[in-house]
């Protein structure tokens, strides 16, 4: 049984709570944050604490921390004998020799149920030995275990940032859409479903469909035409240049 | 028991022609197309033809054609009894009475599985009895049938672009931008998934993520000098704009 820290208590924090409690092979043995109105949740299923002094031993520490605190709470904890891993996807790994890095690449909402078996984690240590315990922790949650320098994740991440967060926002310029003509968005979600659906067993670049890869010139006019936000006419335009360029070089 | 002739042999027909052998309450009784080799796969299943001179009676003849053909393979079937519909988002209803559209607002791709019980079903009449017909042919294979007119079909055909067209775009991105660095893209699976599902019970606008949303400069400006590709780097910039913006506004 591997003993964990938990570091914070937002979205990351009680997800990765939650993972490792359901594992069987891990527990949490105490959850820290400065606050201790965000322990609340907390307080029934495990210790916790809002002092850093106060933390007790474990195999693992885990930063679920904004990206401009996670240095500084690490050196204040560097005496510990566990590994001091971060959850970060963009902070490089720290210097020190029991630095790690656990990165649940995945998007995380309060109230939200994942599946914790299909979250991708990217690991990294100082240590080929904090390495394997990284990934035998790791596997108690998910089969999905990749080992990733820093400099692999800062791309990973930035690849999040196009296929997660300017994806929503996708979603959210066909919910105006609909909105402006009194269509609810719920008739979109069929297809938002079944478009992330294709990808997960064809490569996206084979699947792409839509009046650009067809060259259809008299639709994208239209649609122009139709766009009366000038915000959404310009998305339009780069998108459907960028995959009439995409395809052109395949 | 509804009979439809389908006209076409494409992937919106091949997926009707199965949607509707499924539901029980319809029975596709041919299939129509001028090139022989395309009916190959339909002949051990029902009759079909090479010749509109051919075409045997039916309650409802189902245009999954290219848009620029529609109109002519319409009027020269017009004198059927049946209800003439096309499956186009874009196309509006043609003029004469028996004139319809059956829009199923999902991306077909052949050999992708799909639960036709939930493809919404947008339809139009020109005829309160022809709207009813349409209604219950198409409550046969889902409960998600709405009357929709021309003018919101060309809205809706638009939001598609967004949610289905766009973000496969920006899958293809991330595609793209995990190969550079030698990871797979199966590493953004799960993230992809869940960027959908959560939009399922969630406005798109409320569930937005990422360093747009909270302004976090720092890591836009990294992840700028990080795009090698100079029309990914504009796509950054434009949706990171374009989310700043609308949560101004909120």
């Amino acid at each position: 049984m591997f003993s964990i820290v938990i570091l914070g208590a937002g979205n990351v924090a009680t997800h990765m709570f939650q993972a490792f409690q359901a594992s069987g092979n891990c527990s949490v043995v105490q959850v820290y944050n400065h606050r201790p109105e965000s322990l609340k949740a907390f307080e029934k299923l495990t210790a916790t604490t809002t002092e850093l002094s106060e933390l007790i031993e474990a195999d693992m520490y885990l930063l679920c921390l904004k990206d401009d605190v996670i240095e500084s709470i690490a050196e204040q904890i560097q005496t510990k004998s566990g590994i001091i891993a971060h959850t970060s996807g963009s902070q490089s790994i720290l210097r020190s020799s029991n630095s790690a890095v656990f990165y649940p690449l995945q998007t995380f909402s309060k109230g939200s149920k994942l599946n914790y078996s299909e979250i991708p984690f990217c690991l990294e240590a100082n240590s080929e030995e904090n390495l394997q315990i990284l990934k035998t922790i790791a596997s108690c949650i998910s089969p999905e275990v990749f080992e990733i320098s820093s400099a692999q994740r800062q791309t990973l991440h930035l690849a999040a940032v196009f296929v997660c967060n300017f994806t929503n926002h996708l979603y959210a310029i066909g919910e105006s859409i609909c909105k402006e003509d009194d269509m609810p968005f719920d008739i979109l979600k069929a297809l938002i479903q079944e478009t992330s659906a294709k990808v997960q067993i064809n490569p996206p670049s084979e699947v792409q469909t839509g009046p650009a890869i067809r060259k259809d010139e008299s639709t994208i006019k239209r649609h122009l035409s139709q766009l009366k936000d000038q915000n959404h006419k310009e998305i339009y335009q780069l998108l459907t240049q960028s995959i009439k360029q995409k395809h052109d070089k395949l």
